[in-house]
């Protein structure tokens, strides 16, 4: 058992990170993590504004994952979050869908208990997910800020990234640098005030390896369907990058022609908004549990292996 | 029981739409539909690219709904929804996600038997549902295509659509003047090619009036989620308006500020996406049951008013 404490953090992912700690796979690796303002915002201390942006979006580690090479995929199984009891939801002048309309930040601080988010006494089911968590970038992605998705993961806000399912990350750098951070107690598709119910968290993951085998991008596996994160400039540049991998895949597992496999994505393949409220917006491309097995996508059993 | 065949029909929504035919509320009213391809595709004739686009998407009817008024919502319980026993998939070029990577148009024919869309052998599970449906458009708005979603609903390609939904239409014209049609066995959040399985289809729905009451745009009730069903010239501007929309809703039946309303809507209202590749695009914002059972959204009560 790996314990990783929160003053072991960053707030960017690069391709030169430098390992906290160490793991090996099948190895289980508890992360404790600040809330996505470092937990610097309590009942008592709320001004965001007055905030130094560049330290928000912190994620626990690095975590070197003994032997992950560039071209593996590292798989991390998500055994549980535990958030705090205590969780904030804010809005903020120009962020999130509607951020034109807010004159001034505001937070409501929420109780967390009995699998309930309690916000103006509403009892939001909580479902707690993870907001980042990603890998050393590819050399030519260079350094990118927590607070941004890309394909080594990061800011992704996708609500399947929660106990149960299984990430698929792809590995740019030896040893992977696995980090994580960003926890929400609830979080709905859009995350459209730019916050979940923000909290701080406990969370345990198992990570392997699969070698020599890696997706473009990062997918979950969530109640037996695979989903492919993308992220792009804008919700339709994101589906489109979303729909051309999920077209080559089915392409190439299925054995079908590409257009065959366009038409079975528009007829099966749901396109499903992730966040749209980050640098980059993220959608997943969900490939439901029929069609995973026909098209033999058993991602998890080759986890032995590692 | 009315019924309307599909040799009446029409290819736009306008202001001044005729009847063909009147139906009191509760009356329930058969419409028999052409596909998208106004039946002229066919293992024999399938040549898409000399087809006249105008006359595609035709929606049986209009309808007269006695007592229907602007100001009125026209509710619509969709209770069956038989397709035929063959579909099409179809893919053209410049059209839909990857429209730019299909060099000619190029149809799969589908069976469509036991619950399933026979597609290259694979069984892909049928979900009937309607693609067009929509009623007079309002003057500002003049005439639009069947091929367009709107305010008035039109081509909103969204897949609760369905048999056991739902729909709430905002009235615009004396008699709401309703039509249906694009009914597809299967398709999936996005409709990425352009094309479900597009079948002819008998469509049985029981009209009621909500009186001196509508939304802003059409919802659809399923599977006890509210849905506000919102289109924009983007998926992110389509968000953007369904983020205000909900947000008022939910400020307004709850009685909370509209920041409170927005942030419970990031922690609990999904955004979803319909469509992506009609002249507008499509998404819903789902309300979930919990909510809609708080906020008093029992939109389907008032029908025994109609």
């Amino acid at each position: 058992m790996v314990l990783v404490d929160s003053d072991v953090r960053i707030t960017a992912f690069s391709p030169g990170m430098k390992a906290a700690l160490k793991a090996r796979p099948k190895d289980t690796i508890t992360f404790r993590t600040l809330d996505c303002w470092a937990g610097k915002l309590s009942p008592g201390s709320s001004d965001i504004d007055s905030m130094d942006f560049d330290e928000l979006n912190p994620a626990t580690g690095p975590v070197e994952i003994e032997g992950a090479e560039p071209g593996d995929t590292l798989v991390v199984e998500i055994l549980s979050i535990r958030p705090a009891e205590t969780g904030a939801v804010s809005v903020i002048p120009g962020a999130g869908v509607l951020g034109g309309q807010i004159g001034s930040s505001s937070t409501r601080f929420t109780r967390i208990e009995g699998g309930f988010v309690e916000f103006l006494g509403f009892k939001v089911p909580a479902d707690p997910m993870i907001g980042v968590i990603g890998v050393a970038t590819a050399d030519e992605d260079g350094p990118l800020s927590t607070g941004i998705p890309g394909r080594h993961g990061g800011n992704m806000d996708t609500k399947d990234i929660k106990a149960g399912s299984v990430l698929y990350l792809p590995v740019f750098q030896h040893g992977a640098m696995l980090a994580l951070g960003d926890i929400h107690a609830a979080m709905a598709d859009g995350e459209v005030c730019v916050t979940g119910c923000e909290a701080q968290a406990e969370v345990v993951v198992r990570p392997s390896l699969i070698k020599s085998f890696s997706l473009d991008w990062p997918a979950v596996e969530s109640d037996g369907s695979l989903m492919l994160i993308v992220s792009g400039k804008t919700l339709d540049t994101a589906v489109e990058e979303a729909t051309r991998q999920v077209v080559a895949l089915l392409s190439s597992s299925l054995g079908i022609s590409s257009e065959d496999a366009y038409m079975l994505t528009s007829l099966a393949v749901d396109m499903r908004i992730s966040q749209c409220v980050d640098p980059l917006k993220t959608v997943r491309a969900c490939v439901p549990p029929w069609l995973c097995e026909i098209a033999g996508f058993s991602l998890k059993a080759p986890r032995s292996e590692g």
